[in-house]
């Protein structure tokens, strides 16, 4: 952009604005990866990692939760089983996918009626609902009292049904549940919180921060699922976390396989200087991937840590990264038995 | 400070705002001090014993609770019963220490990674939330019905864990839960009082009386657990004691070892004049204690007493008191596994 | 009653709930001369002012407001120039009596039509209305802007017609206008507040100190106008002195001439202990009530004092108490010009 | 502390918790020191001034306002024109002092009545009440309407008074009328936003910055007005400021002439990094200070600058300061004429 590198709040506010509608999740991931590099350049030209700027450090590492699965119960358990072998304390449980998409035997009647679009998915609600206490059933009393249990619900049932299952589950003591509703059905949580007690993590949808103020300001949920690279970068995800130390809301960042390890590398230099982090989601860099990304946080025993060089710490090798061309991905969606859409 | 020792009102009200900012714990206990001072004079004026100028006795003694604890379930039971045969109706419970704090048996990471000062502790946040509704069910099954169990929070989770934990106790019925969360988060009182029915006790961290203000309007606790010698003396203890009887919120002074008996006789005297009185943390003077301050009040059977001569009743021995030197004591805080700070 | 006269809050608490029935204006007449009485002994024990008791002094000595009137706006100008003279610098002005009751020249059709009882008198609503606001500009102009005005509208026209006059007079700077609205009319404070930034004064008819609670916690007024010989004593308007010292709600004690120099005394002692007092209604003895009561409050240029003898100061002298025989009051009603009761 | 200079958010969090009871004013101002000291450091280490820390400049230097006054308005006016002449846009103006304190020809009752402790000062409340509208509409009408006029209340009068005053001076466009109440009277912010648009700065006798968090996410006032080195320094003053970004809120940390040059400096390295910065006050430091202090933030035409060196960048010439040392100050109260303390 030919300006000083040194002004990022300027820069970010300029590009919040810059389109007048605000930042969508176009330009928003560009912007995150402009802040991203704004603050690399910044820790290198200080000299030091850049949770260095961000306070410094309030904790000696990041500890992280995984993600264990299977189609059955007991295929769960044997997962998670696997990873608390690997030092593992927190570890998600997924059954049969997101919203057990994929795991029913049932087959859809719309696909029979040739409705809807070739790759579809489609999710047994029902079948879902009742598979969720029973897997934590199985899996509390196979692993024991002292992991922690997480759980995705990926905003694919009614709001009512979330709130009832998550109830159901309560006695297993999840460390949380995450993405009970979509973000068309924030008025829900009220409900949710006079219901159950259950921790709730949310916020991997949002495309504007000002999107978390509500919530965040009536305690609806207790962990902010922010996805860094998606919501402007480094710069606003601290104002998020900072408006978490208000209010007790602890930080889990939004972490899949499909953030770049720069992406995860901003996650954890956040992650080692707010007081009010939560947990982080894990990440396992393939051989791949280190040899296109040197210097990707590291996992040890369920904790994360970066290396200690200034900056992010992470850096690109663009030949290396020249052997893997982007190629398309097909678009599809999950739809209920009838064939209707199901909003995430 | 040279003036009338009877306008204690005006000397309370020059103070409070004679630093400008209002008292923080520095100057209130400082003032506390002072307040108390004036008021043991008046009473020795008056010839009588200060509960006299507050109105008399509406109780012929005060109640009490007593500490109990130990590392399992079973030694706290074990301790509970020793406190009944003493003749107390309402025991509080710790297993461990406050939070579980250095009950574990884990290596802290942190520790291992160097991280934090010389001297911290550290808190298993699991192990301790798992803890006390075990220990809740040991003790009501080995000590009956019939005793009144408390147990205090001290701060030291995340109020939705908190809040899970209370609703898990309530089939045990407590008297009451103490400091379920840090001043930093009064508006979790809301999900609290929706989700059980356990009385709750707050407010020995609160410096200033106008922290009371608004829980208590709101009715979000039960027990007010002022702690006199830091709030500012009798003069405002009376005005929360006060505010309590519009609301039905009812008196739980602070009465730790480490406040001094003209401390614990002022908590008396109020104690025998408030209608809202709700209960007393007892107190036993070493014989050391007792030979620097004559006149402390007494325990019998669960109940304390003042004796009757005119003021608070009790004198400081200045000679004797010069045999104990202050010494200083070690700083140190309560870390979680990561080595993030816990907050009290 | 053959009790400890001492306890005080004991005895007061035992009359307040001895009828089932809470205090309504009978019982509280009695329970207030009982209570009175209490710390009236209390000092004398104590050889102390009662004011000693409740704090010592916060102000040398009891600014008060007198009552100017008549029946033009001018006649209340000479009025208010009269007590000026004497120091007063708070005047209360009401032209033709409360709610202008007897000062239109119109004849009420319901007394030509044989309708209500003998002696009733009648009041000109829209009358009233209108006079107010003149009689505030003819007085503020004559009188200058040093002198404080107060004004009382004795709740006797409709809600909505109190907001809008007293909107009217907000320009004329009132230091509080007193008894917008009857006890029944309690949630029209919130559109006053939201109208009007004029101080307001209110309560003299409330009987229980509970109706006080959600007035004061909303802060819908500015002045507590207990009278403290109707809600029982010097004991129920200590805590709702109390009260307003926690939402900055000043003292304004109902003080008319028919109620004794101990009553008035009663005020005082109270006026000068609490921070949160705001004014007192003056009054002056004559002769003979001082031939009654020996020790009764003084007045000096607008200030109110008491003697400084132990208790209250005041003391009965029966014989020539005997003098003066209770004679029967008739009793009389306020109506409109059509015939219907108006409520004050 | 003998700790890693680096770790400024964990110091910060372990001090904020060490004495138990949160950080009053005492501990705050030592907290504020360090955490100074602490970024200053760490700007040296990283040869950045602190702003650059903090997200680079997002304006090129700061707008201050100034203080004019006298003791009439016209004599207010000639200051502001005083003032105008030096290129200042933003002009507080007072007079007689804060809240007209000794402004009065009249002499006080209580002083005669030899109440009150030796060297208190006194106030008429009446008397500042009507001084400020005139001081408005003298200083508007000779001054003109494109300077910008402020004023400060400093909580010396009822909430109710203060929003009739606050109403009445609307019309004159005033840039913001600070600290209207004490910060026991929060709820009035309530009625105070429903009757006037003027805006409000507030907060400088906060101690804890908890205490920003009810009137922020409320909205009830406009201007942060943190004394910094008395609320712990950069770090939380950092996290009001970003609250107040969340609900468009802005900065003006209050700057009184006894802040020391490196707080001065604290406040411009913030002001010149936060989007939401409002305004600060201005200081002008005298040849003396300049020789303790080197480096002292300037004053151009209105705007403060800071010089562009590594941390703060101003250095403590301690042979210099050791020519001044600590003399005590007096202690004394403002009354009102009848002797009743006023809170500020």
């Amino acid at each position: 952009m030919g300006k000083d590198v040194d002004n990022i709040e300027d820069m970010w506010q300029a590009a919040y604005v810059s389109s007048y509608w605000r930042n969508g999740p176009v330009l928003n991931n560009a912007l995150s990866g402009l802040d991203q590099a704004l603050w690399d350049i910044k820790g290198k030209r200080a000299n030091m990692p850049v949770y260095q700027l961000l306070g410094g450090k309030v904790r000696f590492a990041i500890p992280c939760y995984t993600h264990a699965g299977g189609n059955t119960p007991e295929a769960c358990a044997d997962s998670v089983k696997k990873f608390m072998e690997q030092g593992f304390k927190y570890i998600r449980i997924q059954q049969g996918g997101y919203g057990g998409v994929g795991s029913t035997v049932d087959k859809p009647d719309f696909k029979a009626a040739n409705f809807g679009y070739e790759g579809d998915a489609y999710m047994n609600v029902l079948g879902y609902l009742k598979s969720v206490p029973k897997m934590f059933d199985v899996v509390r009393k196979q692993c024991g009292e002292e992991i922690e249990l997480l759980h995705d619900v990926h905003e694919r049932v009614q709001p009512i049904e979330a709130i009832n299952m998550i109830k159901q589950v309560e006695e297993y003591r999840p460390f949380f549940i995450e993405d009970p509703f979509s973000p068309e059905n924030m008025k829900w949580f009220a409900q949710l919180r006079q219901t159950t007690t259950v921790p709730i993590a949310m916020g991997e949808l949002f495309n504007n921060i000002n999107e978390f103020k509500e919530p965040m300001v009536n305690q609806w949920f207790d962990y902010i699922r922010i996805h860094v690279s998606q919501i402007g970068g480094i710069t606003p995800a601290m104002k998020v976390a900072r408006l978490g130390e208000w209010f007790n809301i602890r930080t889990a960042w939004h972490g899949p396989g499909d953030v770049s390890p720069v992406g995860h590398a901003a996650h954890a230099h956040i992650d080692l200087a707010v007081w009010n982090f939560g947990i982080q989601e894990a990440v396992q860099f393939s051989e791949k991937t280190q040899a296109v990304f040197s210097g990707c946080p590291t996992m040890n025993k369920g904790y994360m840590s970066v290396n200690e060089v200034p900056g992010l710490g992470v850096d690109i090798n663009e030949k290396e990264a020249a052997k893997y061309p982007i190629t398309t991905k097909s678009n599809w969606q999950v739809r209920k038995m009838d064939g209707t859409i199901i909003r995430p």
